[in-house]
């Protein structure tokens, strides 16, 4: 996608050979800026601190963590070591474990000097096809958008999305906003309700950010305000990203998923959840046993934002000494009850091309 | 309730006999500051810039607010202008209504030169009949949260709250805080999730504030995350307040309600609604009439907060340039659902006394 007119993936090789760039996605939205990855330790504090998140761009950026360890130690210990640090960054995404798989299968039965080429190249293969993926989801899901387009001729179709699955989440194009990118560069009239996303605000810093600089027409709301907005008929489908997928089709998303697909099955809204295959984890037949990772209390209680006079600062909201929890994730059931209207359902490349 | 020892009411009569002295609700939770309001004008916009907000609490400063008026001009057209101001504020909560109902029925057949006193005398009974209420409310209520405490022994009951319906929103108390607060008093061990409630954060800071001087314990979590916390257990009962009850049962409050509800009602969690008779609009049969607010985009955009060196800031969270929108109540539905496990009912004193 395109920032002020350059075009962009949110992960690549540097020019150097021996590092990696990346867009640092905690700086946004108040400043665009780049970070370089040079280390196994870069790459794993990347995905920690969140300078990279989204399940799909976590897998490519462990990747490339892996080429950066192998530049460091090209031994099986080294990739075991790598492969360990890498797991222990996130422990929702499945993506992680995925592309950390692909890339032991691409150098752990060559000789050491062949690794580091091999595990590049493997890396650059995970991240056009991620890239492809997301184009073939934006396929498919603009054919949604279209058949609500069809239901109120010459009016906007409403999108409501939560937390950030557009192509900041990804390589490029993204999963769940895909199809609303595609559908807008078609001259359908597209319109986003943007969940703001607590504690991270990735829905008002991000997704808001993404659209604005494609020129999507969006409002950024309050988490609290979706069933709301649902109950008034003012949403016409929901479209959300995942961090993983369990075999029965349940869904961990970011934490608030589960509260919007309640208030979309109470109001007989489209629920979709936009995946590619390497969200799916086919071992688990139960959402409820995805691990959900507890973030740092402070993501809660303090907000950074942008003073007036243009300086970035850390600011505390809660009173003084009270304590909070941060849970990131939650799953949301893919049960259908007898009352539910909304087709939830992966829309996933793999199932329906 | 007490703060710093000492003992407090939200609003009261200052002792020059001719103003009111609030607490200014919009510096906490970095400052306890008094306010004091003079005219009309004063306590048109405590209300309408919310240092003091709260159903209960709103319809006490509108009936101080009538005293300042008639201090001012005590002929009829006076009380009818006095109302008008008043009645504009904030659209949602009723009992706004109800008090200037009361303070017009107590002063309109008296002459000009009795009104000014009985106004007083009104508006001071109209405060110890809500102190009274809140009491008797969480004198019902405390029963509920000994029936949790009964099936699990030994164990602490967990409630979950949102937005703020403590002493804050009513003149001492609290609705859904005043069962909490008798429940820790009597000894029996409770702890309180406190939604966040964006995007004015009453959760984080004024509902974990009165919690935290009161001593009870507490976790502040990002709205997103209760149902989570219902899918797993974690929370024994939601008692919410209200700002406007239809008579079918409908129950407008704080935005987000209505999405904790849905996963009470998902996950068997009961879920009660503490209010004053006063909040009841006996005029409406269905909840989705009732007038929702809209306030500014900035209160989405923006947070206020203190920054490492105490300094209190507002800065810009969002993506620059994107519009947002700003609802700040919605409507959770009385129906009951074959599926419901949950008593979705009023806690009205009026209807279980």
């Amino acid at each position: 996608m395109r920032i002020h007119g350059r075009h962009y993936r949110t992960i690549r090789p540097a020019e150097d050979g021996r590092s990696v760039e990346i867009i640092d996605q905690t700086r946004l939205p108040h400043a665009f800026e780049t970070a370089r990855l040079s280390s196994l330790e870069d790459a794993a504090r990347a995905i920690e601190t969140m300078q990279v998140r989204g399940a799909p761009l976590i897998g490519a950026t462990a990747a490339y963590g892996v080429c950066l360890a192998l530049g460091e130690d090209a031994s099986d210990a080294g990739l075991e070591r790598a492969a360990a640090r890498l797991l222990r960054t996130r422990p929702t995404a499945v993506n992680l474990r995925w592309a950390l798989d692909e890339m032991a299968k691409a150098v752990r039965n060559l000789p050491r000097d062949r690794r580091l080429a091999a595990a590049y190249a493997r890396a650059a293969g995970i991240c056009d096809e991620d890239v492809e993926t997301c184009r073939r989801i934006g396929e498919h899901g603009v054919a949604l958008i279209r058949e609500q387009a069809a239901r109120k001729p010459g009016e906007t179709v409403n999108v409501l999305t939560h937390c950030n699955a557009g192509w900041l989440a990804t390589v490029d194009w993204g999963t769940a906003l895909s199809p609303v990118y595609q559908a807008h560069d078609a001259g359908v009239p597209v319109h986003v309700w943007v969940d703001e996303t607590r504690p991270r605000n990735q829905g008002a810093a991000l997704t808001a950010y993404e659209l604005g600089a494609h020129g999507v027409p969006h409002t950024i709301i309050a988490d609290n305000a979706g069933g709301h907005l649902m109950q008034h008929g003012r949403v016409d489908l929901c479209i959300v990203g995942t961090d993983r997928t369990a075999a029965n089709g349940d869904v961990a998303n970011k934490i608030g998923t589960y509260l919007k697909a309640l208030a979309a099955r109470d109001n007989g809204v489209p629920f979709y959840v936009a995946l590619p295959h390497a969200t799916i984890d086919w071992t688990l037949d139960d959402g409820l046993r995805i691990p959900i990772e507890e973030r740092a209390p402070e993501e809660v209680t303090e907000m950074t934002g942008r003073t007036a006079d243009g300086a970035v600062v850390t600011v505390e909201i809660a009173a003084p000494g009270s304590p909070a929890a941060n849970y990131a994730f939650d799953v949301t059931p893919a049960r259908r009850s007898p009352t539910t209207l909304s087709p939830h359902m992966p829309l996933s490349p793999r199932a329906t091309v």
